[in-house]
């Protein structure tokens, strides 16, 4: 915004020419050396570094480190580790700005972000070779962040309530077709349909088990947050993004500590908490840059999850009282900017390096 | 060894000189591009491709995507995908060589091969850097793979007996201390020991629950093998690694279709089944070049889980079998080669690019 309206001002004079000059070559320059095609997206891929790290984490002792009909002779009883969170990452050889994590949602993992159901590049790449460090974890709980076994084997052996076993959340097809908006029902899309829906398929194979859709308060507390701000520190700052299920975690974090974090993005979260978040809460929250967004069809889609127009207005709400409060946040409804047939899976759509590049630009204009 | 032995033929002679030149530079050439540092581990990662994913997966009805006390309300009833493989991968900009296949063993993801628990480079970048494509698979049900929620929701939907629960298998940190080799007991590790022991709590953090571990038979087959020779035949040729739980993978593929196979790594298998296979299995086998390793201390723990001088006899077996009937087979036992003090964990000890060198060596040698 700033940059645009600087642009504005000085229009038709020298300094707007010589201003606009020095953007696009600059801009150019950073696509040459990361990538040589309109949108970064061919070319090599040059790092300075990649990898993992697994971030925090409690060594507990367990009696029920494997279950009673185990086949193998291992100690059941000893020490092991949950509630750690598996964290890859690439930094491009040439960095520019600010690093940025990209948390999945439910049901889901950091793959999610890798490649499109339909074999496109994510946002991981994309992002990486804008010039962005980017860090992808898994939800702790899930995935290559693994889960703790105790409570499963504790059922198999009779020392537990076959009541008390975690649920395990797999979104159906037919489910996620329409909570996700890919059209009214399984098989039939929008006209306008972004995601690539053909690849059905491909994205159900993305499901990991969830255990943290229904462990938002004790006994089961999902410690994604705070993992995500421990992250955020550990990385020296970073813009930190989420989606549906974990779409409020950046501000969840942020209620945690703000110290590592520079700007949040919620992508479709089912609530931004309007409602119920106290004014000490506000307060904390308004230091922070806040981008929410928010695709196509909201009201288009019978959906059993949750109420897509009861969401979105909730969030516009909270996005209301964060800018009253003097805070620094943006409502992006993309049907609202000229961008259409946007799914909930945005990160995966045809067009999904267009919706990258406005998260780009917000960042490049709020928080750096 | 072709190589080695052409030098020493020419011993003295203008012409080794000139081919120990052009050994030497292409060598150095390739480590340059690639990675400034001995060993090719600093410098820009120069990558043409890198991503992820699915390979095979069954589309399925179950009537228990989420259990009987979810509090999301998501449909139990619909069809979901099981059985599918996570692959996640990089092609370096310069290639040479053969792809190579990482899979990793019980209780343990990928994640194991990206960076060691004391944050060095694992051999998934390392061999990238070395100019090899790098694929870097989940087993199936395992982390990114995910794995069929159905059961245990059937469990606690009280139509499925609890005896039936599938074993989920973590190792305690005094297990993987004594099966791994790290030392005698929890705490105290061999003089000599290559493992970083003070990074024991990192690798814990690396433990993924395991449903294989008991599901060598139905009705819960480890479909894990078969994924792999699919993988070999997606991706037109691969050396295929094992290591541990699926140190014998590598044959299990071969046996299923070699079409896709170039050579077969076994890292520590408990058994090399040398006294199982057939005739025919073992004609089946001796088409591929194969490499078994084996680290230091095999008899100087007590080990609950299973006995490591008798799985190296077994293999010593099995390599001797292929010889006989035609194949080349060789078993490298680390201390034997003068490098002692390795850890079954091999891949993470102290000294893990020198046992990656020996490995890309005998690919050098056998496969191409």
């Amino acid at each position: 915004m700033s940059k645009l309206s600087l642009i504005k001002t000085a229009a038709h004079s020298a300094l707007a020419s010589v201003l606009a000059f020095v953007m696009v070559s600059t801009y150019s320059g950073s696509a040459q050396a990361q990538g040589r095609e309109r949108g970064g997206t061919l070319g090599p891929l040059v790092l300075k570094e990649q990898g993992m790290f697994y971030l925090g984490g409690d060594v507990v002792h367990t009696d029920w480190a494997t279950g009673p009909n185990g086949l193998l002779p291992a100690p059941r009883s000893g020490d092991i580790a949950i509630n750690q969170m598996y964290v890859t990452f690439m930094v491009p050889q040439v960095q520019r700005g600010v690093p940025i994590i990209l948390m999945h949602g439910g049901n889901l993992s950091g793959a999610c972000y890798e490649t499109t159901p339909d074999g496109r590049m994510g946002w991981y790449e994309y992002f990486a070779r804008k010039g962005r460090a980017v860090y992808l974890p898994d939800q702790v709980s899930r995935a290559r962040s693994g889960f703790d076994a105790t409570a499963f084997n504790e059922v198999a052996a009779g020392v537990r309530a076959v009541s008390a076993l975690p649920n395990l959340l797999v979104l159906t097809k037919a489910a996620s077709w329409q909570a996700f908006r890919f059209g009214p029902s399984l098989g039939t899309a929008f006209s306008d349909e972004q995601f690539p829906v053909e690849a059905i398929d491909e994205l159900a194979k993305q499901s990991i088990p969830d255990q943290n859709a229904d462990q938002q308060q004790p006994p089961g507390i999902d410690l994604t947050p705070t993992r995500l701000a421990e992250l955020g520190v550990k990385i020296g700052g970073a813009v930190l993004v989420g989606h549906s299920e974990s779409g409020f975690y950046p501000e969840l974090a942020a209620l945690q500590n703000t110290a590592g974090l520079r700007g949040l993005i919620s992508i479709e979260p089912a609530s931004c908490a309007a409602t119920t978040l106290s004014k000490d809460q506000i307060a904390k929250l308004v230091k922070l840059p806040t981008l929410v967004v928010f695709g196509d069809h909201l009201a288009d889609v019978s959906n059993p999850i949750l109420s897509w127009p009861a969401a979105l207005a909730d969030c516009e709400q909270y996005v209301a009282e964060i800018n009253q409060a003097g805070g620094n946040a943006t409502l992006l409804h993309l049907p609202a900017a000229g961008v259409f047939g946007n799914s909930h899976m945005m990160f995966q759509d045809k067009n999904n390096l267009q919706v990258g590049d406005m998260i780009l630009s917000w960042i490049d204009e709020h928080v750096e």
